[in-house]
């Protein structure tokens, strides 16, 4: 990973954010084109600038199937040591160095506690789902594929009754209240469900969800990994809703970046916007004070 | 890194999110005691579960001082391999590969190209203080020095006009419109500098202030790491609206989980709310149509 200077052209082919192919990433859609997008600058006197060759520490990452639910209990025990994210990604590395060995059994997990609570507890991206993402970024290398499957795992966790995960031979084996996020941020995300079951922020049962919740995201970012790693293109893509806003904004206004769940923190739009499917009320179960009140 | 299994005990006496000691995290704050938050549950018979022995992992990276001008320049020239998450980071582990070598040399950076746009594009958590955020976690593997120094970050990030780094002798040297983000979500982020200066999101200004904004954090991270993980704690805390909103919603409330600067998203609130200084109105070159409609 030693630094050396390369290509102006080489390096600035690969501009990061102006690619943005998958932004309506339905497979077929990001398969079958780049949205309309300006082209980005080719400037002619670039100076080059250093680089990291990185064909061979990609390729020496590769991901072999594994068990989801192996993996989801894992991530539920590694929760107390280190949290969300720590426990999410430490799980799938892992369980990967029982089967590889190394370069897994030398992966400074460590450094994923960074994540709890939405990031050193700020309450920004959810430290399960970006533990996932990171674990699609260490074995999806290619571009497009990574989008696809951060798209998919951050769709089905803002739109799936979570947490589902239900240990077994613990006193935690009873029920947990679930709720639907919305969003992939974590003070929403908690907030919405602490609306919904009554319980404080740092209860003992917030707690309990969020190390479960953790668990069945470490379960889908596997099954994402079996599914779509080694055989053909399984995805479901983004929300109608969510395609819906993008299909302007994105694609006509060039006003907005991102994919996150829109109606979820800008529910009233005004006059000029089509109807959009508002986010349910929240749960009969709310304590009857607004825990959210963006509108 | 191989697992095994520990006393339950030890296990949930770390259990996380319970913790937020550092939840008002000015320093002296932070280190004076932990907030006024519930116990977590001490179950009785809690099953042991596999933990990961990490002592000898997290002193094998161990941060020595860097020239934060000298990373600036290098996270400035790595984002168009990989976006801005992937730059900040391989900036930094590649500088200290070339004073210490292994086990920097390493480490798979390809796999930070996960966080560029807010994630795969999400528009979630800004991929220069994710990469910032990983790294302190990378440096800084105790709790509430990791997130004193995550604070410490993610409120500059919010509160000061990027971005301001200007590269030498390119073609891009030219000055470049800033804005105050108000928030660490790329979502927003964005849509306030493109709001400020009238471009397109997805635009050839848009990704030079990125590229920009990307030298900027990992210049300020460095310098955080350079003045904290040696010497005494210098830390300004945040500020002074979200200690008064987390002094009620944390503390007395406990409904509320994050330290993002809360008036970004929520600036209207009921009248049982103390007055609280709202976000500052858009810049005057503002185009006139809103970009972000949060209310």
């Amino acid at each position: 990973m030693s630094t050396r200077e390369v290509s102006r052209r080489k390096l600035l082919s690969s501009l990061g954010l102006a690619a943005g192919a998958s932004l309506l990433s339905g497979c077929a859609d990001a398969l079958q084109g780049a949205p309309r997008r300006k082209k980005r600058d080719s400037p002619e006197s670039e100076e080059a600038y250093s680089s990291i060759p990185e064909g061979d520490a990609a390729s020496a990452w590769r991901y072999v199937k594994l068990d989801s639910a192996d993996v989801a209990a894992e991530a539920y025990g590694l929760v107390p040591q280190g949290g969300c994210m720590y426990a999410l990604f430490a799980s799938i590395v892992t369980a990967m160095g029982r089967v590889q060995g190394e370069p897994y059994l030398s992966f400074p997990v460590h450094m994923m506690k960074y994540g709890q609570g939405g990031v050193g507890l700020w309450g920004s991206l959810c430290g399960a789902v970006n533990g996932g993402a990171a674990v699609i970024g260490l074995f999806a290398p290619e571009k497009l594929q990574r989008e696809q499957l951060i798209a998919e795992l951050f769709s089905w966790y803002e739109s799936t009754e979570l947490p589902t995960y239900r240990p077994k031979g613990t006193k935690h084996s009873s029920p947990v209240p679930k709720s639907v996020s919305h969003s992939v941020l974590c003070h929403v995300s908690v907030g919405r469900w602490c609306a919904a079951s009554g319980e404080d922020v740092g209860s003992p049962a917030m707690n309990e969800r969020c190390r479960r919740l953790t668990a069945d995201v470490a379960a889908k970012t596997v099954e994402l990994l079996n599914a779509n790693l080694h055989e053909p293109c399984k995805f479901a893509g983004l929300s109608p809703e969510v395609k819906s806003c993008l299909s302007c904004h994105n694609d006509e206004l060039h006003d907005t970046l991102g994919k996150m769940q829109c109606n979820s923190c800008h529910p009233k739009l005004s006059a000029k916007h089509p109807a959009i499917k508002p986010v349910p009320p929240k749960s009969s179960s709310d304590r009857g004070t607004p825990k959210l009140d963006i509108r």
